[in-house]
């Protein structure tokens, strides 16, 4: 088989570029591991960044999200029992909108099946050849039997464990990670959410976030320890430090119910560098990884996107590789920067265990400015409805 | 002896709290360790924020730093050889100025010895006593003789190592403290400045910072290892490193010449709460230490003052206590957004023994968002130049 892009990995990222690719006639072939139910089913983030919104549009798969979504102009932090907004709307007029990323993938899927997308599933054993080469192909069985892609580019979308970063040879490649001392303990409930923006709960037994996906589908999580398993919280003992966390006229007024999910997520930061390597590019998590705090998981597979997008398009109307050449650089550019402020908000609002009282006042006393002080809540917002493109 | 504020410490604190309170016909006494001449030939820092240039004026003092005084619109800061400037100015309307605390001690004892203020120096084994009763009274000897003054109030402007502090009882007072793991080696010349702002310079291998005293007066620092002598040290020695650290074309222009002081000074955060304790109130760094990174020491110190003053005036103006009341938790709050200025900007600039890769990432990530971000300069800028009292 022949295709002009390659695309390893069928989740948001891989599906959103091969959507993109296809309505500026560009050809991909997306393989994926599982099958399309498993990767459905998989709860991940739920706000979307201005760009990632935009991009979806752009892709032609807007019009459910555009109907659907929850607009959030701003967000609650507490600490304790104090509590203040900061609303985008007013600082710098955005907003974020709440979809969440199993929707963001029913779409696409969609979109891809209506325009006959290939997309092969239950791919084993991927290989990517010759990446450094002009004539790279990547090789995989499906069903016991040795497939052949031979393609101008591989897109590699296949998450952190995938093959696509460990084909860059190790000699080329520097990878930088912080994994945090603690875990988010999540449930999924069909219950309305506590509040109708989300609330990232500082207090002194642990952050607490309140999220939704809609109005009868709750997202909550608290930090936990990493010896921690879901088996050891009951529902009850959940909502019991779900309260305790959040400020009291919230906790008054939690609807609480049985869990329809429940589990435990580490928390980590991860870049590797390069993101390019030859006809290879990294996109997602197969490049970074970033803490839930502050939502940008999706939102930066989805700036990668953007630039490996317009760079291909480039590439493919007149022969132009300056936006493929300048893709790691670009985008690395703007990870880091979301990198950072996701280091920066989960490191304001968890208790770490080695934090001495210094430290403790210190996220207090940063917490405190940014409610009294407009410009570090300007900052603040830019960050979290995404940085330009 | 008997007067209204009984002030410990003769140093610029000590001596703008009297003359500011006599300026207002409330007496006072200075108590002081040291002589006058010791206290002036302490080198401290040189960078006045908008509300002690204020509070200078406000007592009489201001003549001669608003004639010598150099104002500074902003501040350079540099990573290797990329710089760029926060302009105070621009962003906010506001500016710094150059003015070493040698200079404001100087123009305070004149006022205080025109005005026939009561200054002892030379004071040993300072007492306080009865601090949380309605007549304290603070005894010392003096060339042998014990000696004692009622009064209504205290002012424990004696520094980290007085006394004032100490008096709180343990059961009282709450200390927060952070060491960091390396020193400021200092030196002043007799050279031009290398520029006319200030340069706080992040670097490979470490910190470093261009100050300066006047047009011909040049203060240099480079962050050291604790376990470094100043003896270590040769002046040759020094400027090769400072130049390894700062921009290249700021390197070239560095005019280089004999140190005539060169000091090692550790770096430290901390607090002591609260800041008042029945009739004692403690000012400057006997309450607080901030780490030299911002220029945040004298400035703390001085909205103390300011705090302490007004509370001061409008008790002995109508008796009420609501200014003295609020001393502790005005003052604290505003020092503890100083304290996180000072550690924020010590956290981005130097280079920790511990830190990974991926966070001195983080600091790179954290000044390029600077250097991009109009509202986290903004934000910069307001701290630098002082939040409001």
């Amino acid at each position: 088989m022949r295709t002009q892009v390659c695309i390893i990995g069928g989740g948001p990222s891989g599906l959103l570029l091969s959507q993109l690719l296809h309505r500026k006639g560009i050809d991909s072939v997306v393989l994926e591991r599982k099958t399309k139910d498993y990767v459905l089913g998989r709860i991940r983030a739920g706000i979307l960044e201005t760009g990632m919104v935009e991009l979806m549009r752009e892709a032609g798969v807007g019009a459910r999200m555009d109907r659907e979504c929850f607009v959030h102009d701003g967000t609650v932090i507490s600490v304790g029992d104090d509590q203040f907004e900061v609303n985008f709307r007013d600082l710098i007029g955005a907003h974020v909108v709440v979809y969440g990323q199993t929707e963001v993938t029913r779409d696409l899927y969609e979109a891809r099946e209506a325009a006959g997308g290939k997309i092969v599933f239950n791919v084993e054993g991927v290989q990517i050849h010759g990446a450094d080469s002009d004539a790279p192909y990547v090789t995989y069985t499906v069903d016991g039997a040795e497939q052949r892609i031979d393609c101008d580019f591989v897109a590699g979308c296949d998450g952190f464990h995938g093959v696509s970063r460990q084909t860059i040879p190790l000699t080329v490649r520097k990878e930088y990670e912080k994994v945090y001392p603690f875990g988010w303990l999540g449930i999924l409930s069909e219950t309305p959410p506590v509040h109708d923006e989300l609330i990232y709960a500082s207090s002194d037994r642990g952050f607490a976030l309140c999220s939704m996906r809609n109005e009868n589908l709750s997202r909550y999580y608290i930090q936990c320890s990493l010896s921690d398993s879901p088996n050891d919280w009951t529902d009850a003992a959940f909502w019991e430090e779900l309260k305790r966390r959040i400020p009291s006229d919230m906790a008054d007024r939690l609807v609480t119910g049985p869990s329809i999910e429940k589990s435990i997520a580490p928390l980590r930061s991860f870049v590797t560098e390069p993101m390019r390597w030859g006809r290879l590019f990294l996109c997602g998590d197969a490049a970074h990884i970033v803490p839930p705090t502050g939502a940008k998981g999706l939102n930066t597979a989805a700036s990668d996107i953007h630039y490996l997008y317009h760079g291909l398009v480039r590439f493919y109307a007149d022969g132009d590789s300056a936006g493929l050449d300048g893709y790691s650089q670009k985008a690395l550019a703007r990870i880091w920067k979301a990198e950072r402020f996701s280091w920066w908000m989960t490191s304001l609002l968890h208790r770490f265990p080695d934090q001495s009282e210094f430290d403790i006042k210190m996220q207090q006393a940063e917490i405190a400015f940014l409610r009294g002080n407009k410009a570090a809540q300007i900052a603040m917002a830019e960050n979290y409805v995404g940085l330009p493109y």
